[in-house]
């Protein structure tokens, strides 16, 4: 195929893959969308490699899709419509660290662990944490978030300056290394969350924290799930200034349970988190744990140490696999509603029937101190009656959220799967959003009917 | 004249005026920009009014320039172009509180002084400062921050959604109720800080914060403005939560002592404040006091009852007119640089020495725990070599900012006196910000020649 030896002279032999198993590998993510596998896959290591492989698929009108990490949710990395799927994995270099200025240079294969590890060294942590070792550059592609959200904020908030190869093939920076500007329009924040269809990252600049004196972890048992919901919402409202506060439901914890090896009560459950000066946080757990007895908490865990701390962290964010892994051969659908605080404990109530209206298999875990949480749904993608009850479960929790003023997607993004519900969440100002992507990509080849592309 | 009787058709009578104090108001700002007086002033009371004005003013193609408060310093509200003035500031209502939600639902016209009495009959408070009573949408329009800042965030990260008459007349609501979203294109952050020229908000969705439990602020004084810096850089180095910490130098200090009738020494001074359960912060004070003293602080006061720290933080708002008082009959310009943090102490020295080097008249003011600060420069607009000499200031500084990755302007915006640093700062960007303003506004109607536009 000429495609492939055309990549080839352009970069070199070994940047360019068309191996079954490479093809298939860039043909999912983590989710229940139909695998689709690209032309071609191709391994940039520089800005230049990205402006010649866009620049090659633009005059040969070829789509391009980037890959990082593959773990998106929504089909985000399928090539629908094959071309070059533009791996991104191989630019994974940590260019500075600039502890002064709480900042980082990095390329967009940097992982959060890697990044993590590294910042370690310096007293520094990087906030977002998705529940899994995301790419940086994937990351700011979907606007991620996690547990640490309530306290630092979703990815677009870390993103200070970007490089970005546009769909013409011309490259831009974004943004500054201040910690705030009124200077021109708002590039930086358009392009975080835009999905790979407005051009290519090559480079990131990101906010980083100093790591806190001290860190307590809560894990919090209940009755039922509306007092756990409760709880939070009391914590939330009394200013507390939790750095995690997350909810899981009886069947995750009952799988964590048996994917981890431990033994937590099988019932709701709260896992918090508090970071800060050593003397601040004690008040503030104290006062958090309160708050939960008053709301009916009827067993609690308050654990100090560092490794007992990681361990409890690492159950709550294998949390998903665990129970995708007790039923086996089902794929995941996630929904990902985010609804104003007050809203939440009716939202999460209306979920849990909603599950068991349908007969699906689904559990309850979320973010909740942002009013953000997922229903986990298993589902085998060929059982058409499954698939159509777990797309009915997801469509209704989608219409509660909308119609109390949230969004259809907190922080999984829309991808595929939550295409079909931007017109009813941006109304007129999805038009905005299509013609500034038509602006940018006037031959629609970046990642081509994603997002807000039809 | 038509445009005058046709409008008064379209709208009242009473809400269009060709009184010439009220066109002489809609002229000029708080700088010492060139005022210019629009043709008319209308004051539009409702979304439906906008929309009205703005389909006349497409189908005749008159500019269209929004006013608030006219606070602001780089001649945004100047209609350079003649047309309409559209004064905001007559929608001013607080349309709803949701106190669990942290949310307020708000018209454009709303200060933040009528929304801070308001919101603290709820245990609540709007984080933006600016050292002028500005509106709300005055307010997302500029992204505006000020001393809050280091602590809350600016502007564009308070605002959840905005409803926005566009160019072409439509309507769109942009974001939603929901903390944290990863739904279509970010739209808000495009909006925010787009000076008026990418359409007029008539509705605007705000974050608020629950009040803190205590507060503390701290006037702390040293020898040289250069430890000033050092003090706040090694205070934000320490990860202490502080609210506010400021920067005046002893010109400054000087002013607010004679415009106050207060006796602070006369010594570059930092403004600090704590915020938070009282347990915490006593402990946050001392750390930072104990910062200082490694500094060189010479004198501390430590102000913990709610009457004195109001009258702390109203010496530090009225700085910069105070200073401008000192001179009678000079109007001022601000330079607004804002760089990297480990950068501030050679910035702001340099900034002093180039003051001294051009012979102007000119002090130095800042919200230093962000790297941003103000040299405040009064200047006789008539007095062409002195008019040279601060422009001459206002360049150097831009230039040592964009040196060392910061941005021209870290609050004020750029309206029409930092248009000239827009290609410095964006290079290629520039081109894409330009073709977004064309998008929306082809015929550039809205708010001609400021921010990106020619
Ligand atoms: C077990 C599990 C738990 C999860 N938990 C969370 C969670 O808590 N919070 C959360 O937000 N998400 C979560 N996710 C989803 C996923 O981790 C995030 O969406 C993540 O941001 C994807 O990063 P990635 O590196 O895998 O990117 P990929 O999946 O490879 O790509 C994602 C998108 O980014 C684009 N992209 C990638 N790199 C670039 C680049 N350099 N330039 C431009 N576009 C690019 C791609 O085209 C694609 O559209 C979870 C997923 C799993 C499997
Ligand atoms: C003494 C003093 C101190 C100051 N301190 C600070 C500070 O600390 N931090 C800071 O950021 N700024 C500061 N400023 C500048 C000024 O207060 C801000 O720029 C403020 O945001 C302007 O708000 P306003 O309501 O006065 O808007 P205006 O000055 O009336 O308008 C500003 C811009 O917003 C546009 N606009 C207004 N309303 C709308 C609307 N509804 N829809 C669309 N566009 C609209 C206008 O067209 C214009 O471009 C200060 C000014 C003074 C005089």
């Amino acid at each position: 195929m000429k495609l492939i030896s055309d990549l080839r002279e352009l970069l070199t032999p070994e940047q360019v893959s068309v191996n079954e198993t490479v093809l298939e590998h860039h043909s999912r993510d983590e989710s229940y969308h139909t695998p689709q596998k690209p032309d071609v896959v191709v391994f940039p290591h520089s800005t230049e490699d990205v402006v010649k492989v866009i620049t090659y698929a633009n005059q040969h009108e070829i789509p391009v899709v980037p890959y990082a990490i593959g773990s998106s949710l929504e089909g985000q990395v399928i090539p629908i419509h094959g071309g070059i799927s533009l791996d991104m994995s191989q630019m994974d270099k940590i260019l500075e660290i600039r502890p002064d200025d709480f900042l980082v240079h990095v390329q967009p294969g940097v992982t959060k662990d890697q990044l993590n590890a590294e910042l370690a060294r310096y007293g520094l942590f990087f906030s977002v944490d998705p529940g899994a070792n995301a790419s940086v550059g994937g990351m700011a592609a979907t606007n991620a978030s996690g547990t640490t959200t309530v306290r630092y904020g979703v990815m677009r908030d870390q993103v200070r300056a970007l490089k970005v190869v546009l769909p013409d093939a011309s490259v831009i920076t974004t943004g500054s290394l201040a910690a705030k500007s009124a200077s021109g329009l708002n590039l930086n924040g358009l392009f975080v969350g835009s999905e790979g269809t407005l051009g290519v990252f090559t480079e990131l600049w990101l906010k980083v924290y100093g790591l806190p004196e001290a860190a307590v972890a809560v894990r919090a048992t209940f009755s039922t799930i509306e007092q756990c919901v409760k709880a939070s919402t009391a914590i939330m409202g009394a200013g507390i200034p939790v750095t995690r506060i997350e909810l899981a439901d009886a069947l995750i914890v009952a799988a964590i349970n048996r994917y981890k090896g431990v033994d937590y009560p099988v019932a709701p459950t709260l896992f918090l988190e508090f970071q800060g000066a050593k003397k601040s946080i004690n008040y503030d757990v104290e006062l958090a744990v309160s708050i939960m007895q008053d709301e009916g908490m009827s067993h609690v865990e308050i654990v100090k140490d560092e490794a007992s701390r990681r361990r409890l962290w690492d159950s709550r964010h294998v949390a998903a696999l665990a129970f995708r892994a007790s039923v086996p051969g089902k794929e995941q659908m996630a929904t990902d509603i985010c609804v104003p605080l007050s809203k939440l404990p009716e939202a999460v109530l209306d979920a849990t029937k909603t599950i068991e209206e349908y007969h699906v298999h689904g559990a309850v875990v979320g973010h909740v101190g942002d009013g953000n949480y997922h229903t986990v749904l298993l589902v085998d993608p060929n059982d058409e009656d499954e698939m159509q009850r777990v797309a009915a479960v997801n469509a209704h929790l989608v219409q509660f959220s909308l119609q109390c003023g949230g969004t259809c997607t907190g922080e999984h993004g829309v991808g595929l799967g939550k295409k079909k519900y931007q017109a009813l969440e941006h109304g007129e100002s999805l038009r905005l959003m299509k013609a500034i992507k038509h602006l940018l990509d006037p031959k629609d080849l970046m990642n081509p009917g994603k997002l807000v592309d039809d």
